[in-house]
């Protein structure tokens, strides 16, 4: 089976109920950069996909930086001097700033205040804070149920761990026919937030189920790991093998309701780019493109100047640029299946262009072949889409003079990679096309 | 004499009248991709140009293909019960598809419909159609004429002769002072299609006649051919020597009331692209530039990988974009002489520009040459022809550093190539430039 | 100090009231392209830098031309049978036709009015005229006086001379770090005409003052010269210099209303012309850009194509494109201090861009540092300036790769250059940057 059967034969409806299953289990856990939220995603995941899991100690040199303790939290609140708890870490974990250090103390409301954060613009929502490299306590709630707050005496209570430990991360390597590689990367380390870090774990660990039976030409690697200090000790543990990646995507908030936005490679048009770019403009939707900055996901440090790797991040709302980016309104309502869907194929169709975009050599270069006599020339005519088809069948045999790659004759032509793609097959069948030599 | 002199000395009614004259006498034969009526328009073009006449037998392998056998037709008819020819070859040779196969027989009105060829949506117009690789008979009608027949039994006549013979076609060179060449390829193997073929014959015809007399860098070679098979046949014919061929057109559909459009080579930017595109934009006229496509005219054989020969398309609406194209309504009220006549001018436009542009060394590099003492510095002023004369003069001198042809200084400066054409005659006059080493 | 601290410690009225004073001082002298009225400007511009200045002998050959005689004047008029001075060189040295030769005599209305410029299309404006290169001699006078001039016999009279003696020039040359070389040109060969001539003086003159006391990179030349013969004349004496020019502008119509115009080096994408253009953009104010074209002022000379300098022109309106242009009425009410100094201010941040535009290496390429334990992660957030340095530290990182200079990575960032420097600087003090091998 190749990916363009295996797009014909999912059932919308079937990976939909699959999608809102997995996030539904997801969604409820307490994850961090580190931790036991971390290691019980990728146990979930796991079910869907087969994962390594890699246990890096604290203190291991990583770069310019160092795995940080593990940090782990049972349960936390505030109660008032009633005994009611007026924040409670079991009802929403984004109550407590990530990396909270133990505390169990009494405090009045003013110095409960210095240690709580609301969002006075979006009052009934909970925003999501952490302090990873800096030791703190803190709480996170509503605004609206932060101006309650009377005068009182407030037992806060964080029952967490920051101890010596490990960062985790999962790995799923699907063997193609060559070791190069497409890389997958979706960041798992955000406690209950669904666009952002659910949505992504979601379709990696679908694409990965559905890939898996696929005889790609190329491996594709999935890595589920912790932002930013994930991705650095992932490259700083695989250094020697990063060469292997071809091509690549950072996959993050890919379900919520906003147009598709691909943020290309820091190469700015590397193979990645072109694809990503060419199945959006034929998709019928709207989508936006950016060009790289140095500010986003870990597309950060793939992109860093010593990798440069050819790495995309595509997504639908950026980072940040949505109201409910980071608050407890990133939930399983913000995240639609229609729309998860909508990813899971535009990723597919990158795949599928990344996979059969090959170099040929026209076997009879000089004038046109006779197309007739093969029964490649339709010479009834009348009906529009083998027109076009015969239209692909001339640009493939002109322009396959081993410079112009398929997605380049597409590009050219102004017609969609699977015509395209569709015309090469029935050349190659007919001898009148042959791959050249390996170039990609 | 030289071009821009020539272009000054044609007098517009009298080659009007020539090219009313020509497409008078070529229009009503009943022309195919071989046969007689190929042989007798080469025979009248020979009296404007002096023509060289190939024959090619049948059989010859040329790449791809091989030279199909000869067709000839006398006469042809369906005549109804009554005796009466309701369609008749003598009328119109588009009635027959050409390469019909002999037939005699009587059929009833159904079966003969089986073998009618309409065009509903111009009801009163006759198709053109052909079959030229897969033996078979027809006729084609206007579509209200046929509606009009009736139940009978209709006497089928179609004196045709397909047999081994040969492929034809004519060469005119005229020779310049290089080798170096310009080729017009222009197809004539359409029968009464007077855009669609007649009108490029004429074009070359009176070119060929009128460029005989003027001393040109550039050898030019014009090539009368059966499309698609011809130009095949003539490449194979003469493989070797196509490297001399320096700048190339496809003279077709010349004649129509549309603006003026040019299809690029494949290369693109070609200097044969790049004049015609100066040439239009400077006219004064709307046109308009397509890219290469693999679908047209002979450009698909020229601009094969194989040779991707530096030939564009210059023509008035192309290639299947007026409704009139291949119908009987592509007659000589259709082309009118005001249109052939301007595209004359600008195929003499576009040799001009080629033969002139050259690469040009400031014998002053540093600092300007001070002008005045050479009476080229208008100290006057006052004449707005005069200012921009001198402004060619600074443009050509800056820019004469060996790396610009005058093309390229007319495209920066933004002015016409015959004033920096001019403003270089001048300044080759007072020895401040000189040809640069043979670039072109 | 560096260029940033000087132009905080700028005190723009002080200095608009320097700028005036000189162009007041400036002004009323009667400058040829030689003679005392040329000594004499230098003369007064040396109390603000110390000039050099070289007088060529007339005769002396420069490249195609030759130094002209020099031309002195000390009075001329023209006077009716009453004895009235109808025309007075004492009250504007725009009068006499520059080079007239000495002349008088008494000559009839009818002959003085061939030797008699107006400017009918602004009747009170005298226009200017010269006559270098042709021995002439003229009046320019207002066209409404002239109508009023009646039938008499006439004495004209011009007590100037034209004889050997010498082109004067004067130079000023700031020490820098280097012997690369900021170029700044502007001719000062006009009468009294303020915006084209007097207020390019003004400018190179302050810009001279002040510049001395910073401690460069590049060190800056001033040439204020004569036109088109004069920067002939010092690129002749100055060739085998001329590769220290690593940047230049010709300063010239700096002082009136209209929008700040940048006509590019020959070159077109030079370091100056990139830094001209990201200070104009961000600027704030409206401005335009020329593509480079062989017609204005001194920037023929030096982009002729045997130097093809990299020296642009920054001015306001440019060359011939005001009314007032070669009039009285481009006088010292047309320029204004508002606009001379905004045209410093620009010189200056062009200034600046140029000293600290330089490529950078990160020392830590794979991934990004931890910029928070060297406090460079701004954790509380909030302040938007503080925002925009980390976003700036961000982009510096990841491509000072070695092939991005600063601007480069303003442009690509699309943040104002002196941002990008100051995270620059702060990353050097921490040294996760390094200056690369010189490539400036």
């Amino acid at each position: 089976m190749n990916i363009a059967d295996l797009e014909k034969s999912l059932s919308s409806d079937y990976l939909k109920n699959e999608m809102v299953g997995l996030m539904a289990r997801l969604y409820p856990i307490c994850r961090s950069i580190t931790g036991k939220g971390f290691r019980e995603s990728l146990n979930i995941i796991d079910d869907y996909v087969s994962l390594s899991v890699v246990e890096v100690p604290t203190g291991t040199d990583v770069y310019d930086w160092k795995v940080p303790k593990e940090w782990n939290i049972k349960d936390a609140y505030v109660k008032n001097s009633k005994g009611k708890r007026v924040i409670d870490f079991q009802k929403s974990n984004l109550h407590v700033v990530g990396y909270s250090v133990p505390i169990h103390k009494t405090v009045s409301l003013s110095e409960l205040k210095q240690h709580l954060i609301t969002l006075p613009e979006h009052p009934d929502w909970i925003p999501y804070r952490t302090s990873y490299y800096k030791e703190h306590w803190g709480f996170c709630m509503s605004y609206n149920e932060m101006m309650q707050l009377e005068e009182d005496d407030y037992e806060v209570h964080i029952d967490s761990e920051l101890k010596e430990g490990h960062l985790t991360y999962g790995e799923c390597y699907l063997k193609g026919q060559t070791s190069k590689e497409i890389l997958l990367s979706c960041h798992a380390c955000h406690p209950s937030l669904c666009n952002d870090n659910v949505s992504g774990m979601v379709l990696v660990a679908l694409l990965g189920k559905y890939l898996r039976s696929i005889n790609n030409y190329y491996s594709i690697r999935i890595i589920i790991i912790p932002a930013t200090i994930g991705a650095i000790t992932w490259l700083a543990m695989n250094e020697g093998c990063v060469t292997k990646i071809k091509h690549g995507l950072v996959v993050s908030c890919v379900g919520d309701p906003g147009k598709t936005t691909y943020k290309r490679s820091r190469i700015g048009n590397a193979e990645i780019d072109r694809a990503v770019e060419h199945v959006l403009k034929h998709s019928g939707d709207e989508y936006h493109i950016m060009n790289f900055s140095p500010y986003g996901y870990d597309e950060r440090q793939f992109c860093s100047p010593g990798f440069n790797l050819p790495v995309g991040s595509l997504q639908r709302t950026p980072y940040g640029r949505y109201p409910e980016y980071h608050t407890s309104a990133d939930n399983c309502d913000f995240v639609r299946p229609e729309y998860l869907y909508d990813s899971f194929k535009k990723y597919l169709s990158v795949i599928n262009v990344l996979e059969n975009n090959r170099t040929y050599l026209n076997t009879n270069p000089k004038c046109e072949p006779q197309l007739g006599k093969r029964g490649l020339y339709d010479s009834v005519g009348g009906q529009s889409d083998k027109i076009i088809d015969q239209m692909a069948i001339l640009w493939v045999l002109n322009y396959s003079d081993g410079t112009h790659t398929l997605l380049d004759i597409a590009e050219k032509s102004g017609m969609e990679f699977c015509l395209v793609s569709d015309a090469a097959n029935a050349l190659i069948k007919n001898r009148l096309i042959v791959a050249s030599e390996e170039t990609r």
